[in-house]
């Protein structure tokens, strides 16, 4: 039975991907070892990373004056990364807060710097919305502007980037490569791999060079910009399977037709899953339109007590991980990139024979 | 070819467990994913990562008051964790430098808190030896002592503990799980995966309850070991791959009879090759015997200039990365426990050819 796995991280990967990694798991192209068994700084993996992170600044069109950071520590580490790097002495930072992973960043960063932190997430007519990046309160002073413009859990995603002196901070965990982005617009872009780009222990920073800390600052030298930076991240051991894979799932994209067919592919996607959502009494989704995710798609059951069935039901006919995250509850479908349109296809069909016959 | 990897690290795993990686790899147990796929909060996940701790208990007899994190960030991520949950304010930690890597992580902790550093490598007669741990100079009111027993660019071992009141701090990064330890004797172990317990990115860190640092103190998350033990290592996502791999080693190291079958065999390993380099004028490694690594074997050809062509041969023949570390030259062998004696056995048959031959 073919399986399409909507968990939201650590998620699927695309299949091409996984079956290259084990075809070459024992031995990576002749070399009597997996690339796995490595040491990072022979020519081998060398010349893997070195390609993983070209190949990622052709999707993204990185400009020379960004440094390309692969790091330890996921998400949460670059919530304290952040600060750690950027903040200046006695300046505040702006902290956009529009759901549970931005509310985290906040948490993290306030053990570092001073910030002011505004909710942006409101409600209107019943449903769930934003406050429109241009109604937001900056700072142009402050050491930067932080923020997260997909939320996995809340399902809620913006576009928009604010106009602002202060240097933008983005937490891209869910969203980076599924659509185009102007890097040169960001002071600084992070992004946990375990949803768009590979397994999770691996953490992509990129970096405008300016914005990079003096040297001998006294930041936990796993989280220190400057010593990766000028190391080639490689000042410890990085993670090298993880960064491998990465790289895997950079080349298939550039196949794919890179970020700008992966974001058309990523609409028509979200279109078919929303479409039938709001065409049913059976299902909803409260968020306003304008502001919905095309990467987490939270929905509800009208009858919430056949949520179990629901999942175990979509279990059976291999639709995986579809039950909500434990703050929300209902169920949530995680379409990253990785996800094919027949996954969603199958996933719009199988919704609609459950509502038939539970309806 | 058969082949042997000699690698320092990111070093190779047991033949069986890359095999059974392998084997796993696109669908783990009949689930139709991979588990590198799955939710770290999902009952399949759950289970392996349960697993993996409990065969780690039962491995080193690790006692119930000892908490066992699985950790991002590698040695380094520990040498900033350490004096970050550990150090008391206004009290100094000794530092004991054996080596390359214990000096690493003392200008680590410099940036963390007050310290004293002794310098244990001395030359005597020619050989490198280490001061013996009797006549280390601790203070027993020290926030820790911090010491790492077997250097890995040195190749060099010590095995006794110092005695004093103050917690003992152990980087057994290139030990751990290769010879019996009593781990009541320790405040912290911890080590960087990538040597003897699975691929570069993960971390162990086993913490005594009484040290963990208090709640909600300022230390980055991701290093935060109260954070870390009551969030059973899933406070953030932790690398959930490397974290399988680890509990297959672990499952691997129970089935070869535990960690004394280990430290046997490692013996036996590290005896056929010193022993064979010892009666050779051809190569030579000048470590003083008591203080010799049995992970690491550093050897130098009395004929420098061979060096090149003894690299090639030996990768030619399928013994790889035994050229040595960039800092010390010559030859390296590290022969953790997934190193089978008959790698060992291949690399000392083809160090007599090659010295009949050049010799």
């Amino acid at each position: 039975m073919t399986t399409y796995n909507f968990c939201a991280g650590p998620a699927m990967l695309p299949v091409e991907v996984m079956q290259q990694a084990q075809d070459e798991l024992l031995n990576w192209h002749g070399r009597g070892c997996s690339i796995m068994e490595m040491s990072h700084r022979g020519k081998d993996f060398m010349q893997v990373a070195a390609q993983a992170e070209q190949d990622l600044r052709d999707l993204l069109r990185i400009p020379a004056n960004y440094k390309v950071l692969f790091m330890h520590g996921g998400g949460r580490g670059q919530f304290s990364a952040v600060p750690l790097n950027l903040a200046k002495p006695g300046v505040s930072a702006d902290y956009i807060v529009s759901g549970a992973w931005s509310k985290a960043a906040v948490e993290e960063a306030e053990k570092f710097t001073a910030l002011k932190a505004q909710n942006i997430q409101i409600k209107q007519a019943g449903l769930r919305s934003l406050v429109p990046t241009s109604d937001w309160q900056l700072n142009d002073n402050a050491s930067f502007v932080h923020f997260c413009p997909n939320e996995t859990v809340d399902g809620m995603e913006f576009i928009d980037l604010p106009t602002t002196k202060a240097p933008l901070v983005a937490d891209l965990s869910s969203t980076i490569l599924s659509r185009s982005i102007d890097v040169s617009r960001y002071g600084v872009i992070y992004a946990g791999a375990q949803k768009n780009i590979g397994p999770s222990g691996l953490t992509l920073a990129i970096v405008r060079e300016d914005l990079l800390p003096a040297k001998g600052s006294n930041i936990p030298s796993v989280l220190d910009y400057r010593l990766a930076a000028d190391n080639d991240s490689m000042f410890n051991t990085p993670p090298t399977y993880a960064w491998y894979l990465a790289g895997l799932v950079f080349q298939w994209l550039k196949r794919q037709g890179g970020v700008e067919a992966m974001q058309q592919r990523n609409a028509l996607k979200a279109q078919s899953l929303y479409g039938y959502i709001d065409q049913s009494d059976f299902y909803r989704n409260d968020v306003a339109p304008q502001f919905r995710s095309s990467m987490n798609v939270p929905f509800l059951l009208a009858d919430e007590s056949l949520n179990d069935l629901f999942v175990s039901e979509a279990e059976a006919n291999g639709l995986l991980a579809l039950k909500g995250h434990r703050m929300v509850g209902g169920m949530r479908a995680s379409i990253y990139n990785a996800m094919p349109l027949e996954g969603v296809q199958t996933l719009v069909t199988f919704m609609k024979e459950f509502e038939r016959v539970h309806g």
